[in-house]
């Protein structure tokens, strides 16, 4: 008798090597790896150990298995095989619906655990060299998600004109448009954004702008999802390292 | 003639497993290791080549080197040494006052980089299988630093009364009882809270209860600084999972 068991593992943002150490220990430890289109191939092979390795990942507008699907999947493979390790893009609570798969395994005696990971919306600006909050610039972020589940823009972000802090929209590029537009309108067209598609990889593309060019310098430098959108005051601090934003990756130290 | 660079490195919230891969490999590449408080000391036997480690640590109320005299540490050391890996508890941008380092060293034309780490702030919540998201409870989270540069309490924290995401309030255990009055007087007595001090390491300790009752649980539940207080509707979510939040810590894979 296997005893059934599930651990979400966030990924982090995409460079292989943003990984946690204990997520690492967690696919070693696997008997079944189930993972996203956002978390990156390269980490499959610590998982030498799992008899089932297979992909279940979704992507805006492609969703390729039902929510439900992956909850039923996870308690028919931790039943047959034992440890399940569910490897999720960035951390796996920040709009993951890793609660939802967690919660599902737990309904039926499944022993659950959580490996939190970096998560792209703290850690993508920060690899630009570009602080998500700065002395005297930012004393706060929020991180919004795009869309709420039936597809219509989270209007929470339409408020997020009245906070001072950085703000960060995940999955959000093609609600680009609507936002930048609704803070023009609100006195905050000079208000410095970027955006930033597959952060962290070696095809990393930004665009930089202000609300009032965002959009134009998103079309100009061909940057497509997935991406981040970032807004805030803090942007501007990329000026002041020489060629930090420039750098885009992160160096080996291996 | 070294080749000075700064790699400013995010150590976690605490627990050492929970540092990235690429941050191990900077610690292992490092001539110089300069660590915080909040990182855990265990990290520092990933230092083997480091010719100088040093603690160079603040904690609220005992400052015990200001940030200048850091700064120019940071530079001498990158002269005299080449590699300095400068290790920060959580990520180093999230109130980690990292990019005034960045900044500082770049001026003087040394290398700089940037190795995010897994945020206090949004990883203590799910390590208690508490998710930060979810679908249909909050669609966003918001990040705050208590207080500002001269001791007061960041003015922001009232305003979220006004926010309907998940509050993440840092380093403010000595201003819950302020927060907690403002939240009462608006309607809110009944949101979930919790603060979590030590997250991630076996000393944790939590104070659950609502806007209306933490300053009493956390009397009562003797939690101290370090940190971090979570206010919202999501902190309700605890109960679907059993004794999700009594296990505290993340399983030992090794």
């Amino acid at each position: 008798m296997k005893n059934p068991k599930l651990t979400l593992v966030g990924a982090g943002p995409g460079d292989p090597e943003l990984i946690t150490l204990k997520g690492i220990k967690a696919l070693e430890a696997a008997d079944v790896v189930l993972y996203d289109a956002l978390a990156n191939d390269d980490l499959l092979a610590f998982a030498q150990n799992a008899k089932v390795v297979e992909y279940v990942g979704k992507r805006q507008g492609h969703h390729s298995l039902k929510q439900e699907v992956i909850n039923e999947t996870i308690v028919g493979y931790a039943w047959e095989f034992g440890h399940v390790v569910r490897l999720k893009g960035g951390d796996p609570f920040v709009f993951g619906r890793g609660f939802e798969e967690l919660e599902f395994a737990a309904q039926f005696g499944i022993e659950t655990t959580v490996v939190p990971g970096v998560s792209s919306a703290t850690s993508l600006l920060g690899l630009l060299q570009i602080p998500i909050t700065h002395r005297c610039v930012s004393r706060s972020f929020h991180v919004f998600s795009a869309t709420t589940k039936d597809g219509e823009l989270n209007e929470e972000i339409l408020d997020s004109v009245y906070l001072s802090g950085t703000r960060v929209v995940l999955m959000g590029l093609h609600q680009l448009g609507k936002i930048a537009a609704h803070y023009q309108q609100n006195g905050l067209a000079k208000l410095p954004a970027v955006v930033i598609q597959n952060g962290s990889l070696e095809n990393q593309k930004t665009a930089f702008g202000t609300m009032e060019t965002i959009v134009e310098e998103v079309k100009k430098n061909q940057v497509q999802t997935p991406a981040i959108i970032v807004i805030g005051e803090v942007v501007n601090l990329k000026n002041r390292i020489p060629n930090g934003a420039e750098k885009l990756l992160v160096s080996d130290f291996s």
